[in-house]
């Protein structure tokens, strides 16, 4: 099997298409490879979409056949593609993307040919020449010499197929899907035209956040017959005697109303000419047939297929252009585009064309009055550095994510966690959602209710915790400064160090406002994580409701995602150095500089550090907290992107977190990390590329751009001899986000 | 378990009631034991149902514990209630009274209380105190101490639960039911409100003919909370793992938006005072959610239970007092009134209050211009007596039943055969349109296109079998004048008898509307049936595609619904006699009166004849063909009531068949018989009652009333001596429609 990925140039009407194209012709958006993090578990997907778009197509081939390497049913399963199975079942609209628990990924479009067969073990086929870029995936169905295409728009896609003569299929699979829940009803509007609602949800363990997706499929010809199926219920009995279809997929020939059931699907026949290409167009909603319906018609109307696909691969150049690399080779180029490309697909936009959409854990529609409200917010992850990149590179996006997490808070009285289209799914622990505003707040960017925004914070941080959904150990940590470990894998240390980078954060911001008692009190707070010190591990270590340690201790114990006492996906060596706000408090308690620099020197000599999860992602960072230690840092920055983000499915170390493993790379690449979530800063490295030009939003910014440059003595050189800013030696390897802003140019001198 | 029909007076606005009530206040609804076949298969019902009423809602006690005799899971099952079982598991909304098939009988709305419990397995109950009558019916739940009330309109319901003190559900089961299609979707749309839609069919191993039931449900206090369930499809390995509802019944708690599946529900939670009453109202439509609410309001507006019960109990009255009966004895007047009681349940009218229907076998809605939308057309049976009722005694609604069936024409392109809800089951065979309208016809009934059911007839009686679906195997009869035989169980010998009978009633049709050829083509093709006659038998017996007789032969093969070679539910003896038409020639090929009439006794005498299915129903008529052998009719016909109309539960002989077993009883006790399906004739019996007055319409038959009166020396005499037909002596016992209605007074003087 052979895959490529598309480097055939489209015109580009970005404003910045004749600045790359001086540079030999090469566009940013030709650079990605979408099959990056396709393995792994890297949970990404090559399939089309648009810069944060709410329609994805994704080729789906995790079901159906011993041929796949992994199956969504007999493993713990959270991506509809994978890059070494090989038995494709059809393409699923709505997808997620770098996420870690199975979720959407249905509606299942699939073409065949011969006789009608409706059951998707039999109906699926391997495939080859696979392509993909930004926008658009093809393959080419063995099994049925069919090939398949597809694009997006930012609700709706089409596929196209290009049949062989003969007798030719599309059928529409609304029985399987990614999501665990099941429940679908479909209704033939006209011959060429269907609508219905699929259930979604369980996303994580939370049965009860369910939510429907929306639909309405056209095709560009009508069939020669279309129907339903149903998979029927087994019966017993004289039942089963004369029911022909018992227990199996029954056909529906004459039906065409309203269909429901567990296992759905729709059926169309064709004969079609040697080459005949058919197009199916699909718009979805998260608020009514009715909105898909005219998702689809605004964004499609008088476009065919290559039209779309031109657009929506000049999107996504557009997006991609704002940071422009220069030197590094192609391979680093091509794994920075495909990783500022992973950060621009969630969140993403759920209202529809009319600006409605479902308000945040209601059965409310209510409209945007202005931007986009957006959707699948995973914030334990993205707090840590997708909301910087964004903040600082696409401001408008990250205001009105800002605004759409406010509004949730109008709608369902508490900020997000892990909001998921309109759900509140209550995953992983903390209080996000106040260092994201908070550092887009103290950068300067505006256009919110900060204090509508800083009410949200105070009720988190302060009510109880039987009443507080996202800090349910309230009582405990606002009483004693931390949560004691209560049931053996209740995670306690992991709340609690999330709370104390919240509260941090949210001193700040009381700061800002002016709060001061507020600011004092939380700032008080976020040093509860002494606390958890024990000085004969010299770590953090859980502790008992009694307020003894928690033993026996074994710091190792949680590596490879087993369970730990008191920590959450990690372990004691995972988490101890997480008080990014305190780092010099840690090392104090530590014994002092050195003993701090050792330890956390030996986390990656040991294999300790786990760089395919958050909780350590800033750890190579603290150690430019230490004058002489920072060569540290630049080493291990370049050590670390060389060995886990490849140009290759197995390019992302791990789940790939809506774009935060990406976010990590493409700001190691550049030069700066975030490395404080809530603290407008960012801790120097040594860049990949030689030049580096930061697209800025002037308004916002107050300057057109930022640029990087790198002089370095040879190719290997990553540590850093001397920085200067705006022109002026920085005799230091943190700045904030103003200081950045104002010198606007930064150049490392490597050694 | 104590059960009693209600005889509370409830007083009645019929113009007829003030004449009853002079006769010691016995008003005729108030004779009807809707207990009355609801056992012995009779598969009627003691749900509450307005005449021709598109609602019913019926106790359902057919599955779900071992407790009960039948189980609709474990065998054949064609009705919601067995008078035997006792797990009550819900009231179904909409269902069929009298047929062989399971079908409808679903939404099911079920009170409990204590703990929720969503498992019909488990949250079914015992009950007692069960009343039924027209229009209404009630249970004492054990298990709950609940008191349920259910009564109807046209197009809704309303149940009235009555509560013990304490914590009680209301649930509304849309997974299981009769019918054994499967599939729904429900959507809150206020606290108070639920809309949905359920599929239904399968019909008689039709499994094509389904079609959605759109339901509004509101209830009359908002509950505490509510929500859904659906039963979770069954997941393996880690999937399994992880879900705890896997398998199981899952309960939605937060979720409101449309759910879908195979097996879903809504559960209500209430406190509830002691005695405290909550009403549950369900509209319906088999058009659209819009039309169920319409319907339900237009239907109950401003009407609170007490007075919807009153409104159906007076309709029955009015309807039912179209026929007044004085003599015989209590019970005798209850088996009446509660057969003709059942003739008036289908079919039924299919329109809403708006007038829109969906249109026969096709997407479309159409809207009726007057009159009312008939649906559940079960001609086989009904065109041998069901219709010849409807014709003298509701011939407004006969009339309004022929301009449904020319609608379905139009509309479909073929008559009807066994209509449901707008689809063709195809179940049994024949042409039994024709003999129903050409009857009316012939009779005077006007008030419809004749020459367009004219048209629709020609079109079945000589369209090529590959496209006629109501004469498949129209070739060979067309071209030999029989059906052959060609596997071993084709009905082919009753497929021919059906289609003789009818184009004898289309020879009569033609003859009437002037066309001569036509008459003599059908009239020919009438007397086919000669074929059959084998003389070593004497009797009908099917014939091989090369015109020999089929063998071994066995007249008896068939009994007890064996299947039979050449016969349909019967045997030789079942059917042998089944040429009304052409009564005297097959006496002639039998050879002569003699040995007709003792062929026939014969029947009687070894147990041959089935009192429980359609086709020798009409035998004990044929011996007054025969002078001087008419008492036989006489004394059979008192006899067969006797011995298989009982006020029971095993009170009728088999299948109601949608009232043709019961129109049998009415037209036997009042003395008269339509033997010959589309010859306007009846045979004369001798009635079970003394006086009888059938009010009539004037404007369509000229006269207000027809009084049958009998004269008896004793209560035991049953043998005519002499009859008069508007005072005039009748030397004969088979009179036409226009000699009744001429004579408008029949008197019977027995010995």
């Amino acid at each position: 099997m052979k895959r490529t990925f598309l480097l055939t140039l489209l015109v580009s009407l970005s404003f910045l298409s004749l600045k790359a194209a001086d540079k030999g012709g090469e566009e940013p958006v030709d650079l990605v490879n979408p099959f990056i993090g396709t393995s792994n578990f890297g949970t990404t997907n090559p399939g089309a979409v648009c810069p944060n778009g709410l329609m994805s197509v994704v080729p789906f081939n995790v079901m159906g056949s011993d041929l796949n390497k992994y199956d969504k049913d007999a493993r713990w399963w959270s991506t509809p593609y994978e890059y070494h199975n090989v038995f494709f079942t059809g393409f699923s609209h709505v997808n997620l993307s770098g996420v870690g628990c199975p979720e959407v990924g249905s509606l299942l479009l699939m073409p065949t040919t011969g006789k009608l067969n409706v059951d998707y073990k039999e109906y699926g086929s391997t495939y080859d020449k696979e392509v993909a870029h930004p926008g658009y995936y093809s393959n080419h169905l063995i099994k049925y010499d069919v090939k398949t295409e597809v694009t997006a728009t930012l609700r709706s896609s089409v596929a196209r197929f290009t049949f062989p003569k003969g007798e030719s299929h599309v059928l529409l699979n609304l029985g399987e899907g990614l999501t665990n829940e099941s429940g679908a009803m479909v209704k033939k509007v006209s011959d060429t035209e269907w609508e219905g609602v699929k259930l979604q949800g369980t996303f994580c363990y939370n049965s009860q956040a369910v939510f429907p997706i929306y639909f309405v499929m056209r095709i560009s010809r009508q069939p020669l017959a279309s129907g339903y199926w149903k998979k029927q219920r087994t019966m017993k009995g004289a039942e089963a005697e004369w029911d022909p279809d018992n227990g199996k997929y029954k056909l529906y020939t004459s039906y065409q109303k309203e269909l429901s059931g567990d296992d759905i699907g729709v059926w169309m026949n064709f004969n079609t000419e040697a080459n005949e290409q058919i197009d199916v167009q699909m718009g979805v909603s998260f608020v009514s047939i009715a909105n898909a319906r005219e998702n689809l018609e605004k964004e499609q109307s008088g476009k065919d297929f290559d039209i779309i696909h031109a657009e929506a691969n000049r999107k996504w150049n557009d997006d991609l252009s704002r940071i422009l690399v220069e030197g590094g080779t192609k391979t680093e180029r091509t794994i920075f585009y495909t990783a500022l490309y992973h950060t621009l697909i969630h969140p993403n936009i759920l209202q529809d064309v009319n600006g409605q959409y479902p308000a945040m854990e209601s059965n409310d529609i209510r409209t945007v009055s202005d931007g986009n409200r957006y959707t699948v917010f995973s914030l334990w992850d993205t707090y840590r550095n997708v909301h910087q990149l964004l903040t600082l590179v696409y401001p408008e996006r990250q205001r009105d994510m800002i605004r759409s997490m406010i509004a949730m808070y109008d709608e369902h009285g508490w900020m997000p966690k892990w909001e998921l289209y309109g759900r509140e799914t209550y995953t992983m622990e903390g209080d996000p959602a106040i260092p994201v505003i908070t550092d887009s707040w103290l950068k300067g960017l505006r256009g919110y209710d900060i204090n509508k925004a800083y009410e949200a914070f105070r009720k988190s941080a302060l009510t109880k915790g039987k009443d507080n959904p996202l800090r349910p150990d309230n009582d405990e940590y606002m009483q004693k400064g931390y949560v004691a470990l209560h049931e053996q894998y209740d995670n306690s240390v992991s709340h609690a160090l999330e709370y104390y980078i919240a509260d941090n954060a949210l001193s700040r911001l009381a700061d800002a406002l002016g709060k001061k008692d507020d600011a004092r009190l939380f700032y008080n707070r976020s040093l509860g994580y002494r606390h958890y010190f024990d000085k004969e591990y010299g770590m953090l270590r859980p502790l008992m409701p009694d307020g003894s340690f928690y033993k026996p201790f074994n710091p190792r114990q949680g590596e490879n995602f087993e369970p730990s006492p008191g920590f959450h996906e990690g372990n004691a060596w995972n988490y101890t150095f997480y008080v990014p706000h305190d780092v010099m408090g840690l090392a104090k308690l530590m014994g002092g500089q050195k003993k701090f620099v050792d330890k956390l020197q030996s986390v990656f000599d040991k294999g300790y550090y786990d760089p395919a999860n958050e909780p350590d992602i800033a750890y190579p960072y603290l150690f430019s907290y230490f004058k002489g230690e920072e060569w540290r840092t630049q080493v291990l920055t370049h050590k670390l992107l060389k060995e886990y983000f490849k140009n290759a499915p197995e390019g992302i170390p791990g789940n790939d977190d809506t774009g935060t493993m990406s976010a990590w790379a493409v700001f190691n690449m550049i030069g700066l990390y975030p490395d404080c979530p809530g603290e407008p800063s960012y801790t120097l490295t040594s860049p990949v590329f030689d030049k580096i030009t930061i697209r800025l939003d002037k308004a916002q910014w107050g300057r057109d751009s930022i640029r990087i440059e790198t002089i370095r003595p040879n190719a290997d050189a990553v540590i850093i001899r001397e920085v200067t800013l705006g022109g002026k030696p920085l005799n230091r390897y943190r700045i904030t986000n103003d200081e950045l802003l104002k010198g606007g140019e930064l150049k490392f001198y490597l050694k």
